[in-house]
């Protein structure tokens, strides 16, 4: 078996599909913090949750002792629609390095949405019909979330309600387009719709948005309007769980051909990416079955992992939403305006951040002209336009597989492919022209995202 | 086995993937017309063409009796990047529709140039490379083929020169990106470089350019330049049939899972996805041994099949290429400016011209706003953004299973879904606020495009 041969691209079958999630934290020995109430300072409940999430994403939420969660037939039904995704060994790629690395990438990107995103969005958007909701709101960045939910909802006759950042909504039309091709509603935020989106335009007039905002828009549109919950495309474990898919296929996968990783890679924003391909990996760590390295790249010009503080903090501008603890750059950080890609989120996941803090994740920066860089040398070989957010994933892939040139090593390095660039075609042609500048934020940049977060018990900023 | 339950994709394994494409001219009884030179009115010879043409693309043209002709093993390696492509069974849409027929699209649009014009771009540059060349010319519409054609040079380190007609140059700056992404140089049509093109801008002098003109112009751009060829993405036979890989893994799919179809359809510009998808089962009518119903899907706006007349035309505007026989609008012809999609060649492929003429092959016209109206039906339950071109098979496809939904016939139909639509936004959004209009020209424009065309031998115009 091990000299099977191995396909440029492995497909399961239907049948190898996973039935079920994985929920990390059941083998976490130190549990994620919990959510707290702001005005308390105790941990959220179900009852307080539960005008804001779908009963059954809370009860997901605040599952940290089940293992497995069982994924509900309608779900893989759609999941079979553009699932399973492949998992690619990279020999273009490995030929082009000269490496004597094996490189594997699981692509995410061959849906409408471009992403990993439909992956979550499927599952919330079901559990909202499933308890006979009219509609649900988000707010979105780059689009690619807004994207995913639009095509969920569609799939479930629900309505669906997006606020996206101002700024992407006026440079990126074709992704408001592709929504409004799904029937969704999409709003540019800050709005005149909401209190908060009011409060934000009035302090500040000529404000292009931010994430940190729209959330706040969309928690505020869900809790105003009967029978609408709000949700979300990252962070939270619930997202982290569904996007355990990623991982799990993957595993199996490459158990089918008996390889073993030594090295797994992803992009980190918010974390669903990175969380959902690695958990079932950790996993094993966590259970002392096996060992792995995993490395978690982010943008420099938003390094919540590698220069940020542990603490509990907001996860949105407006502080209607409750505090998490993280690795965070405080919720009033927003990254430079010439950072072209995602993973602009001044937090990461709870699940991962405390997985970092345990020493079971190493965590990267890399400035976007030496990710453009790797983008371009990747879709040339390998004939995939990568996105932005996941070209930081592919750069310390390529990094990696360098390193084994070097010493002659022939490690397996297994990285995600979370989607396609065709709507990031302008930081491109920046990257193109030599316009694409790097900025890394210093020290007193970063302690400006922290003014004005109260000193919760415990934090130290 | 007939009862084998079909999943919703049908991926072959690699070792099930063609190595050999299929040529049905030579299993045609009434061959297609050959091409003539415009001077002596004789058929071309392989000595005329290879100054235009590489020597084994040229043998290939001319090739009307060898049925199969291998795959070159670094094409197939290449193909395995991105294919074998799904073979999909449409459920959702059937459920949708509540129709008892069986729906399935083969998809051609998980790959970055997003669409099926990669299988003939990757042979294309492969035979360009094995004669030495430096590069090659072409001329790209929509974009499609140009993005295809960056994709297949930059894999063979070949200079990749594209003259993009003007108005996409300008509407579609990011389609214009992406081709920069593979290191192409892309020109608009038409420009100051080549003799036709200056002739073309002096005669009009705002022109927005047209396919025919940028055609003529990546011609001369060959044949001025000491190692350069010329290359097509459609219409030729050479193209036909490397695209036959696109019907040679349907045909291995189906009859996996002993499905066979009644109808198969796909969208007709030049005809290369249409005759690579049908020509396998074409060969099988032709030797009497299975019958289908084949259907040619077309623009209303520009109707060559089902208006055009079967006579020898010339293939561009600047009349620098051959002539050849085939269903066209007369080269003089360009589609309305409110056609939003793209099949707006005044030709059609050669061989498909002689098919339909003798009557293996029906064709329907049908109006934009039409199929964008089944663009839009097919994206919100099967999940893909199709593009405008291959939509026109999704409104016959589903119009199709609207009659099985009358009759309770359980057809089986097949189509091609040639591609993605994420760069034609510009044109979903026009549908989505009303503005889209239908357009049929009148037959004084239809006449109007063979003004101007002398009258060869035979022709009747």
């Amino acid at each position: 078996m091990a000299n099977k041969e191995i396909p440029y691209k492995i497909y399961l079958e239907e049948s190898e599909m996973p039935r079920q999630w994985y929920n990390v934290r059941a083998d976490m020995k130190n549990k994620p913090a919990p959510l707290l109430n702001p005005a308390t300072l105790q941990p959220m409940t179900f009852e307080e949750l539960r005008p804001v999430f779908c009963d059954e994403l809370v009860k997901q939420e605040l599952n940290d002792t089940d293992a497995y969660i069982d994924i509900p037939e309608e779900i893989r039904k759609f999941y079979k629609m553009y699932r399973p995704s492949p998992l690619v060994r990279a020999y273009c790629l490995e030929e082009k390095l000269q490496t004597p690395a094996k490189i594997y990438y699981k692509f995410e990107g061959n849906n409408t949405s471009g992403s990993h995103k439909l992956n979550s969005a499927i599952a919330q958007a079901y559990y909202a019909k499933q308890q006979g909701l009219k509609g649900v709101t988000t707010e979105t960045g780059a689009g690619q979330w807004g994207t995913a939910l639009s095509m969920a909802c569609s799939y479930f006759g629900l309505d669906c309600q997006v606020y996206m950042v101002k700024v992407s909504y006026e440079q990126k039309p074709f992704r408001r387009e592709v929504m409004r091709t799904y029937g969704a509603k999409v709003t540019p935020s800050p709005s005149e719709f909401t209190e908060v989106g009011r409060k934000i335009l009035m302090e500040h007039p000529g404000t292009s948005g931010s994430l940190g905002c729209a959330i706040s828009e969309a928690v505020e549109a869900a809790t105003k309007q009967e029978g609408y919950r709000y949700v979300l495309g990252s962070v939270l474990s619930q997202v982290l769980l569904h996007q355990t898919i990623i991982g799990l296929e993957t595993k199996t996968a490459l158990d089918k051909y008996d390889i073993v990783p030594d090295i797994i890679i992803g992009c980190a924003g918010g974390g669903s990416n990175l969380g959902g391909l690695i958990s079932p990996f950790v996993g094993e760590v966590l259970r002392g079955e096996k060992d792995y390295k995993f490395i978690a790249v982010e943008p420099a010009s938003c390094p919540s992992l590698t220069r940020g503080k542990y603490v509990y903090d907001f996860c949105d501008t407006g502080k209607v939403c409750p505090l998490a603890k993280m690795y965070t750059l405080g919720s009033g950080f927003i990254p430079s305006a010439n950072h072209a890609g995602g993973l602009r989120y001044h937090g990461m996941s709870s699940i991962l951040s405390q997985l970092y803090d345990d020493g079971y994740i190493e965590a990267r920066s890399v400035e976007q002209t030496a990710v453009f860089e790797a983008a371009e040398q990747f879709a040339r070989v390998e004939g995939i336009l990568p996105a932005p957010e996941s070209s930081h994933a592919i750069r310390v892939a390529i990094d990696e597989a360098m390193k084994c040139k070097e010493t002659g090593e022939e490690k397996t390095i297994v990285f995600g492919l979370t989607g396609t660039g065709y709507f990031d075609m302008v930081a491109y042609e920046k990257f193109h022209n030599g316009e694409m500048k790097d900025y890394i934020p210093t020290d007193a940049d970063l302690q400006a995202g922290f003014d004005g977060i109260p000193r919760f018990p415990g934090n130290n900023i």
